[in-house]
């Protein structure tokens, strides 16, 4: 049987923390693991547990028929995968790239592959390095339905959920972005709420059960807010944004009463008195979602 | 028995949507409720429930020791509050501000009050109007913890957890401009990540379950990076704000692409920068709110 038709075969092109994670859960599988990372000295712990170190990326590539590319963005993995020696060597093999980066690039990478007759597959990891390998882990994948099917059980082994959000190649990212955009912004607001307490001589574990009271209540507000969204109906009954804005204010005004800059409730804040100045301020907050993609109409 | 001393009688001033929810469950206790609104009209069910309607603010506050006040802001409870005749029916009378604002307003109200006799107490309501009476509901107050326990079981009657944070007047307003900080920067993330879905053909609802995982790790983030704020020492092994400040980057190029604005993440983006400028870029995230407060000392 040849190296290329070896299902228990894998290749991970890049070491970082989620690369190294993604290569330990297929060695723990018991999948014979080549690993390669362009700066030396990563692969160390992976080789004591059975890894086998390739020199070059096109050798790593040689040695099995499934590839996984995971560094820190298409322009890391574009300086590894677009040298001819590696598209050489990865024509007619499986590449999954399960590096983060924007649905274009994606998109952009997936015609490259086709244009060097390579299989792709591209994904999103949306779970912390340490949850890989483990029931928590959740990985987003898009591409062709025939290539995912092919390569499922190998995925599976890096454990976790793994759903094919379609054949768009740029579904993985664009629902990536999405949900990276609702995290980073959320503790953007914690980082800020830690600051506006501390100035108020409330330290961070007394405020911790309460911030976690306030992220238990967003699940459901998620939910119905979706099927706001996608009926263009935001019923501000119960919380219009004009009630939205006030409290925006008073968030502003009580963090710069202690110097503390609210750059990012202030863009916030914009946007609502926006909605409010084009007459739905008896909507609620989420009409938002409207002014924003109005825009792009 | 005089009117003053009875504990069954409460007064609610401001019948707004949060208004009528608190007088609703005073009737359901079976407390005897007189109600009175600027506006007039927002009385009718509750006058079919049972509550009495007063015709002015100091003849509502004069048929209870008791007095609750829930307006839109203090502009709103001052306007009521600070008329002589209403100051002077409040004397020797327990006033609680369930209002929300700024700790800077709450503690002036304080002052105003000790000034006129009224024994004060400042409150803070946590969640929605439907959760008024049910375990769910979460109240915060802050003030004289003698005045806080003598009125604690009329207090229970609203249903759910009361928390007593101290005599500062202005705690209550501090958690609660903390917790809607989360709150509205959290929204305005997941608008804004509704709208660049969209951009990408994909809808709230088949982006509403994959939003709910990431609400679902924010707890125990909370917790851990609390204590990272509270220790000033922000670890960023797994996960170092240069490789948040690159998401970020994906998430404004990717939106932008789609000519939706991105003021929101530019502002949080920024923050990362200057962070990683100052020369933190291994630390985590959170090390922003040493940012922030740095601008205070």
């Amino acid at each position: 049987m040849s190296t290329y038709d070896d299902q228990s075969a894998v290749t991970v092109l890049g070491l970082g923390p989620m690369g190294r994670a993604l290569a330990g859960a297929f060695l723990d599988a018991g999948l014979r693991t080549t690993v390669w990372n362009r700066t030396p000295g990563r692969d160390a712990e992976l080789v004591a547990r059975g890894a086998t170190a390739a020199g070059t990326a096109e050798e790593a590539v040689a040695a099995s028929d499934f590839v996984v590319v995971c560094v820190v963005n298409y322009d890391a993995s574009d300086a590894i995968l677009r040298q001819p020696a590696v598209a050489d060597a990865l024509k007619d093999r499986t590449l999954v790239n399960l590096t983060a980066d924007t649905p274009a690039r994606a998109r952009d990478t997936a015609d490259w592959a086709a244009a060097h007759g390579i299989r792709y597959l591209d994904g999103a990891i949306m779970t912390p390095t340490t949850t890989i390998g483990t029931p928590e882990a959740v990985f987003l994948h898009s591409g062709p339905e025939d290539v995912y099917r092919a390569h499922q059980p190998v995925l599976d082994t890096l454990g976790g959920t793994h759903t094919h959000l379609g054949e768009d190649v740029g579904r993985a990212a664009a629902y990536d972005i999405a949900l990276l955009d609702i995290f980073w912004t959320a503790m953007a607001g914690y980082a800020h709420a830690l600051a506006a307490a501390r100035a108020e001589g409330i330290t961070g574990r007394e405020l911790a059960p309460f911030a976690q009271g306030i992220a238990a209540i967003l699940p459901p507000l998620f939910e119905e807010f979706a099927g706001d969204a996608d009926a263009g109906n935001y019923s501000g009954d119960l919380n219009p944004i004009t009630s939205a804005a006030s409290s925006m204010s008073h968030i502003i005004e009580a963090s710069e009463a202690h110097a503390i800059e609210a750059s990012v409730m202030r863009a916030v804040e914009g946007q609502a008195r926006r909605v409010i100045a084009l007459g739905h301020g008896t909507d609620g907050f989420i009409r938002v979602t409207d002014l924003l993609s109005r825009h792009g109409h």
